[in-house]
């Protein structure tokens, strides 16, 4: 089953002359490019969203650029469909009506710090964010796995959480953005300054609401993380041990993410530091909080077989790249038949539903690994599981089974706002700001059913 | 009922002969003031240890002081009780049995500090600990309200919890102690470097477990701390908003208490910033988290009455000074029937069990306040509620009412180690730590009922 849109009409010429000087790619390879994300981690979405793709890509030199081309495009009513980095997983990026990709990455000037605070374009990846703050001593507070490709617009659009979650909870917890610029479509498009909680009206909204050109956010205190891997008997102890070091508030860490096997099998370069066999537990440790890390560990039976500094350099892998949802990019590159959930799981008794939806699945349909985050403000975990595919049927089921269980999902296999569970929670925001930023109904178009256009 | 303890035989004039050139005080006022804490606190404490007095006070200049003073103990037979501020509320620092009070307080040194790692002589003042490590942009992790009277020997040894703990956790929580030095009293003293998990067990030992002459640790990074008051409708919606700032994993905070009207009453000199009648939270908010503070203040209709940099020089008052057991103090300049609770309520269901709580006792006679802090992980809050007292019998049926609702009670009006709770957890340990520092039993006599010296 695929999801019917029609493409919209419009002069492409026409607009193309509009924009004047604004640089444009024409390339089909590059359109091509970059009118995709990581909608194909989701065999479903796979299916629906391959063949969509812009008619032109528009890359804006600085902010000038992008109200040149979003008056264009209000103008000549193209689609617009914006993107940094273009990692998301659910088709963001994707234009599902044709038109415009919107490449906003040369927005990526750091405007200011001020000690723990943060401008930035959103257009800048996040390393590179980090490269520059941690020279003051600060970091960003969370990162997807992706960092390194990721722009930090795309993850307060779209993301939600990653390493760093396990301390300050996703981007959408109160504190974690604490301002947004935005430009609307229209002819005569208007800048928005979002202030405090109002700046959350663009969490999680996939580009829908406005083009982000800049984000103010609090920093966190730039310690030194080491990466480790650590070797336990079992999965259940693997999960016990991560569970311990979320709960203890004395150990600062970034990263706890427990691995059944055999999902190591699809990190080939990483083979000889995951005993065959056996879980394991990719962690980033405070260098000062090392002590501690190990003697929590030693009390599982945990064997520690990897611990260095993490590393972003070229060429080196920091470990969060096995973690989040590079463990289903890693396990794509081996197996095409994987795909991925995304459950969230109860603070309140959390082993004991660990234990119990484990039980429920057998180990070879369902590949296990926990993300520890704190969700609300209690410690708990997404489970991230690996799913070996077989129909769409079987998938709907599995995630079923969760629900019914009650874990929560957040499904990965939809490319409606509507269906996804950010949106319910922050629903009416962001349907009203979308009317004032989007009233002809141009910005990321087909993604937002009940959205009808003012115009 | 008062608890009978003899006092020790033993020369006293072969013992000071026995010390040397370390310095010791036989001025009867100072003797009298440096054989007690707080634990007036507790009426019935009061009753139980107002008449016990050391024979002398012995201040050691240095470690070897120290050794020296060990050894003429032990040889001497001599019960040592080691205080340093002397700001306890269990009579940690009341020799029981006389004998010598062993001032550590000239051993304050700041031995080194590498980055987020601290080590410290165990006298030194806690607020004079941060006044060094800020100009590194570190500071300690948590602290009691008496920051600039208390050691961090003594917090570290009778302590539990305090401002910061709403991000740390307690004292005891795995990593917020990462080495101590004890020596044994011996005639031939012993030095101990505990390492890890190791040195817990000095923690909440109430000094019984040899003296300790420095701590490591390590230290949070130092904000500029901005102290608020907020005013609210009625004490639940106070409670409400305080959890609901202690879930915020965005907002960086230090201290979380809403106080309950009538007890701001009891702090004369603030009145201007209580409005009469209302509700309060005393708050510590890091200042780039000012903004989603002030924005979840105003969801509740919390009117900010106070906004200023904590200020802790000389003639300033820090907030910190209205909260966790200073508020007792207050309270009891006031009204000397005051006493006290430490309850710490369950982390699942928390608001419901507020609620059931405040519905069983009458506002004259429980003044409630409570201090969010994280405990085993789980974010929560201790009441610590002042009593109107009346009789210990209905001060144990209160705590009994407590504990039969499944709120647990660490009883602050027992001196006995085996009685408090903090005892029950790391009991064993402890035990076996005495065994090795404490061979003679003369260290804070008579106050572990179940230790019997080994010769």
């Amino acid at each position: 089953m695929t999801t019917k849109v029609r493409k919209r009409d419009y002069e492409l010429d026409a607009f193309v002359a509009a924009l004047g000087d604004v640089p444009v790619e024409t390339d089909p390879k590059i359109i091509h490019r970059k009118s995709r994300d990581f909608f194909w981690f989701s065999p479903v979405l796979k299916r629906q969203l391959q063949d969509r793709l812009a008619d032109i890509v528009v890359a804006p030199r600085d902010e000038a650029d992008v109200m040149h081309a979003a008056s264009a495009a209000a103008r000549h009513r193209v689609p617009v469909t914006i993107r940094g980095g273009g990692t998301g997983n659910y088709g963001q990026c994707v234009p599902v009506q044709g038109g415009v990709v919107l490449d906003v990455s040369a927005l990526n000037a750091i405007e200011w710090q001020k000690g723990a605070l943060l401008r930035v374009g959103a257009g800048r990846k996040m390393h590179l964010i980090d490269a520059e703050t941690r020279k003051q001593g600060y970091e960003l507070r969370m990162h997807p796995s992706t960092k390194r490709m990721a722009s930090i617009g795309g993850f307060a659009a779209g993301g939600s959480a990653g390493a760093g979650s396990v301390t300050y909870g996703g981007m959408r917890e109160l504190g974690n953005i604490t301002g947004a610029r935005v430009i609307s479509l229209e002819e005569n498009p208007r800048t928005f300054e979002l202030k405090g909680d109002a700046a959350l009206k663009i969490c999680h909204g996939w580009g829908t609401t406005g083009i982000i050109t800049a984000l103010e956010m609090p920093l966190a205190p730039a310690f030194d993380w080491i990466d480790f891997i650590v070797s336990f008997d079992d999965f259940m102890t693997a999960v016990r041990f991560g569970y311990e070091l979320t709960l203890a508030d004395g150990v600062v860490k970034k990263l706890v993410t427990p691995i059944a096997w055999p999902v190591p099998t699809y990190f080939p370069s990483m083979e000889q530091y995951f005993p065959k066999g056996r879980a394991a537990v990719v962690a980033m440790i405070a260098e000062h909080s090392i002590e501690p890390f190990v003697s929590l560990a030693a009390a599982q039976n945990g064997v520690i077989t990897y611990r260095r500094p993490t590393d972003e350099s070229m060429g080196a892998r920091p470990l969060y790249e096995l973690t989040w949802n590079h463990t289903t990019l890693h396990a794509l590159n081996v197996d095409r038949d994987i795909t991925y959930l995304q459950a969230l799981y109860p603070a309140f008794g959390f082993m004991e539903k660990v234990e119990e939806i484990q039980s429920l699945f057998s180990p070879e349909e369902l590949l296990q690994h926990f993300e520890f985050t704190r969700y609300a403000g209690q410690p708990t975990a997404y489970g991230l599981a690996l799913i070996k595919y077989t129909t769409d049927e079987r998938l709907n089921e599995i995630m079923d089974i969760h629900q019914r269980h009650g874990v929560f999902i957040a499904d990965p296999h939809i490319w409606m706002l509507e269906d996804s569970a950010g949106y319910k929670s922050a629903g009416a925001d962001l349907m009203g700001f979308k009317r004032e930023v989007d009233p002809l109904g141009i910005c990321n178009p087909g993604k937002m059913r009940t959205y009808v256009p003012l115009r």
